[in-house]
């Protein structure tokens, strides 16, 4: 049987289509979503990341308010900002690119947002509030703003009406920003979960147990087409430029043999987490709009 | 060989020691660690509980404050009784006993308490905060009040020096006191971890891997030997009220004849919740003096 290509950059193009419904819904009542991008320093790969979270944003109907930082921005000066963006009524969400020059801590500093504003859905008590109920359902209805990158991946699972209750759901990679939470949510969606990562002994063997298989350890072409079970259905979070181009933590050419469906690296999970970026702001806009 | 008991009482015992040295340390310097109990209603389950940690409090050198409210109190009086024990310097940990009469939303009452007097460590901020640092160590280190059951767990398996890291622990329930705090400990202590439900397709399949199986489902004797790996270690959270008595949810007597290590029910697991309770107590009293 054929394996199905999961195209994360049309299921991302189906939610910035609901995401400019809703902003141009604000927009009639005079109300723009706001997106507060904070860059501190200088690092290449943030300035190029912010930029595409920038175009996306005026692509689509918003506001962006871009807040770029000296690398020597003291903690102080840092949490002042963040305090003014709270504040700014044309301010509907804000993210602070990660990482964080070392004299600033990102412990310190994200539980400083207004978790109303919390764009990245990487606050805290967000993330301490979603994690405590019961069903997917119940999370996605709760309006608290999750983290992008796995809920766009929940998305691309729903999109492709892959079954997940019931499944066993292997997530390979415990970050805080995919593999912890993708496994909550994985498990509010009623799928057996195993979280593996680099001090798991046998990880090829939990990897082909999997009937959902998430790739999210950040090392190129990791997964081999022997790690695979049969017709399951692969997710590739990773993405690492090499010498041979943008590469994804599967290796696909391989894979793509066994799996019944998978991710490509590019246009598989990546365009979903702008795009949930922009849902969370657009979101956190009605919301404030509601109880104005 | 023989299976080995996995004493929780005794365990219990350890930790309570050390919080009666912080607490008569903190009473030299004229601070009573005082921890208040609000009850809603007159549930006889609820009453055993509560009349328990009060119980505890005395005997280790605590004020406890009573704080009983009929079964027909209003949200906001609750919710006003709460704010005035965060303002109560007097109170360093605030318990509300769950569950709470139906008109009563705890995802609405829980997050009323001060975070730094979360006794119970069911405040959403703490937990999102706990859950997003890396490794247990860190965790434990933090001073951010856990969630006590699960804390207890950590602490037994700590106690027996039983291996957690790279040791594949299997947690059979996830509700939101224990299992899916407790898949989270693990995880950051390096195991690799699979949390089953009751929508797990296999569930005896996944239970035969675990080197650390962990029942906490609320099934009595639901855990039988043929589900359980040779020389595991088996952690009974569960704990029922049968004809027979009070039953954990492992079969006690035909899982020892398999297991390496086992929690009793009674005096397993059911001890050190109390323990970790008066802990986090200790702990919320010494943060205070420490900021005053």
């Amino acid at each position: 049987m054929d394996c199905q290509i999961l195209d994360g950059k049309a299921v991302a193009e189906k939610v910035l289509e609901r995401v400019r419904e809703k902003a141009q819904a604000l927009s009639a009542r005079g109300i723009v979503p706001g997106l507060a991008t904070v860059l501190v320093g200088d690092d290449p790969a943030s300035a190029v990341y912010v930029g595409q979270k920038i175009k996306r944003c005026e692509a689509n109907g918003f506001n962006s308010i871009h807040v770029p930082l000296t690398a020597d921005v003291t903690e102080e000066k840092l949490l002042d900002k963040i305090g003014e963006l709270n504040d700014d009524p044309k301010v509907h969400g804000i993210i602070v690119q990660l990482p964080l020059p070392k004299h600033l801590n990102p412990e310190k500093i994200l539980p400083a947002l207004d978790p109303g504003k919390d764009a990245d859905g990487l606050h805290p008590s967000n993330q301490g509030r979603w994690i405590q109920l019961k069903g997917w359902d119940e999370v996605l209805s709760s309006g608290i703003p999750l983290p992008c990158t796995p809920a766009g991946v929940m998305e691309i699972l729903k999109h492709y009406q892959i079954p997940i209750s019931g499944a066993h759901a292997v997530v390979v990679g415990r970050s805080s920003l995919v593999g912890k939470p993708l496994a909550s949510m994985l498990l509010a969606a009623n799928a057996t979960v195993t979280v593996c990562h680099s001090r798991s002994n046998n990880l090829p063997e939990f990897c082909r147990q999997a009937d959902i298989l998430v790739a999210a350890l950040g090392r190129p072409k990791f997964i081999k087409a022997d790690m695979v079970k049969e017709e399951s259905v692969v997710i590739d979070v990773g993405i690492s430029r090499t010498p041979e181009g943008l590469k994804g933590d599967v290796d696909f050419e391989e894979v793509k043999s066994v799996a019944g469906a998978i991710t490509p690296v590019p246009r598989g999970v990546g365009p979903m987490t702008v795009a949930m970026l922009l849902w969370n702001t657009v979101k956190a806009a009605e919301t404030r709009v509601a109880s104005d």
